[in-house]
């Protein structure tokens, strides 16, 4: 096996457990916000907002994973 | 194994892991939405609107993925 | 193993873990959709259109898989 | 291994998986459907009807793979 | 390795997973079945011809699977 | 691998996923009626049926599978 | 790897999993039998009859198993 | 690999498998029985003559694969 | 692989899934012991005789494994 | 394999296992903290800025190991 | 692989499994022993011998595992 | 597979099993200081400093770890 | 693969599962000893102490098989 | 595979699964002691001393098996 069959191995590895990774926090988040909206509509604005930056934060990382996949893609 | 089959295969596990992560990410959070409108029938406007955001936030990275592992196939 | 080959074996896991994570999904929503239905039938209209809309985001990402899983099986 | 075997063996992965996934969705769904008609018999025809429309929503995706396995059989 | 040893070994695959599938799909039905008559026995009509249909749906994906592996068997 | 060896190995899988699937589907059902029968003894008649019922729809796959790999064993 | 090596591999794998599967089915409904005599000491004779035949119906097939282990040891 | 290498691996599999489902299967059923007779003490001639016909039953097919695995030993 | 090399791998898996398999049913058993003497001081001699009875049927099963480990270390 | 193709492959797996790490703990942190808020929406501060300290400190080695698995792949 | 090889590989797994095993397995008597004297100081001598018999019980398979590694390790 | 491979892939593996053992655990900890400020915010300094304390000693040896995939990388 | 690297390769592998088994068996006793003394503060000293002696048992077999690992690296 | 790769390889292995395992025993024992904490703020002191020496405790095993992978790295 040569240098770009590895990374491209690779980099499909990285990615998918990225996604993987990913989908799950976020759906662990929202699934709570929706049912905090359920229980107590009044604070949709506050438990919106804590989810917006939530995501975000979770999102980081994966994102990095996903940017080393694709150089890991185009320079090797 | 040269450098198209590892991207064919690369693509292949990637996208299946971004689809599986997807899914049940999404599944968790309409199935708390089914419930929450069953609890709660006047809340639905909220609370549907809340998933569609949190079905976009959740679909974001695996996205990304499916582009890369389209990438992968297209460009090795 | 050359390339057709390893399209023809990235197609299949693709497209098998696409189905299986579109299943398990969608069983979610599905099986809380009858679970409310039961418990309060006069709900059934709100439930139902929140189910179908929750299958199709749901299946968006695994179809887009199994069209990907297409694509490397002809185009490779 | 060549294009031929390896379109058989995944031809087996893709269709097995799909079939373990839509009995464990299937299975679900039917399993919530006889508890609710067990506690409630009155609302046999509106837990039926929706079970119809969700065992048919859930075999979409694993008949297409279904599908996609057998032209991975025919045509390669 | 050949294309008749890989279709045996995938339809091995196929029908084992078919198999495994069907009967935790149709044990976790017939189970909720049995609870609900022990419960009720007085409905035990509608509960049976719910099983039934049920058995039915989710021995249909795993049958054409099996019949998928028959094919990959003798066809090939 | 030639054709012979892959079909025993691919019969000794199908056979034995087929086997540990209606185990446990079986085990599930006749616990259940188990307990049922402990809990309401005049009901004894009502559930033994259904299980007779239930375990033969379970054993009808595997059984499937069981001849399939007997063909496979004797005919390749 | 020729046909007796894959022979005695598949025997030794199917007789595996099937003895596995028949102790945990078996261990789940003697469990709940003598729980169930535990509670009820009067309902004994019912409970164990029940046992005896579900013990049956559940070795059914792993001893089908056991069989085809057997064949596929001596006839290859 | 040989015959004699494969059957001395099946072999090992075989048993491990065995003794690992027996060991479970064995410890459920004591497992309970201690806790019934903790809880009526009254009751330890029951539960006790039924936790021996059980551990029979449970290592009828364990055993029998034992032995499958000692003539894959010697036989082969 | 030769069969001596095979041989030890064999008997290796074979001990070790005994060892891990009595371990975890011996531990079954001793917790539920112990958790009914705290409950209940005075039943002491009637559990403990009963944890060593289960205990000594426990590990029939993974004994005849680890000798059977030692005859595939020995005579081949 | 030589050093380079390992060295991606390596960074590959690194970094997906980190980020699907980092995910789970982070979603596990945010989804307690949004119930939090839904609880006792006054103790939104205290809540939040402890979010963004456990934040922090969970995606330290995940980074490290982003920053490890970048030097595997532009060193080596 | 030569004999030696797989020996030295066999007897790694074989301890490792049987730490793990009997690891776990006292871990859980002794969780339950700790728990019984914080509930009932007065019963600590009662307890602590059943501790003592247990744990050696569970350690009795392991440690001959594990003179079958050292034989494994040091006889071929 | 030369030494610098090994190392590489050895590497890769340390790494990202410490970064995924240390996001769990640090998860574990701060989510349940979340909790526990949630219902008592009065005392959210006790709850920060053990926090940070336990943070400190879950991580200490997934640096040592990290450390020695360093060494692993760079000295061979 | 040559002696010296199976060894060196097993005695990894042994020593990664017993420090794992060890690490998982030694949390949960302690978790309970702190579990218990925050419940009964009093009971300190005796929950302490029967904590060291579990600790001391639990360890007994890993240390072991460190030895061996040990042995095994340095022997061979 | 030569001698050096072998020892790499698992001392990589070793390392990464002692890094697991106490990450994953000390994130329990802390998690508990935070709760023990938030509960009754008045037993910080004794809470704390049992961490101590709980962690110290858990981190025995790992950081062992962490000098046996550098033994593995420098001495082969």
């Amino acid at each position: 096996m040569d240098v770009s069959a590895a990374a491209a191995l690779g980099a499909g590895i990285a990615a998918g457990l990225a996604a993987l990774g990913a989908s799950l926090g976020n759906g662990s988040v929202i699934t709570k916000t929706v049912e905090g909206i359920a229980r107590q509509p009044e604070a949709k604005g506050a438990l919106q907002s804590t989810m917006f930056i939530g995501v975000g934060l979770i999102e980081a990382l994966p994102l990095l994973t996903w940017v080393l996949a694709l150089l890991l893609m185009f320079t090797k």
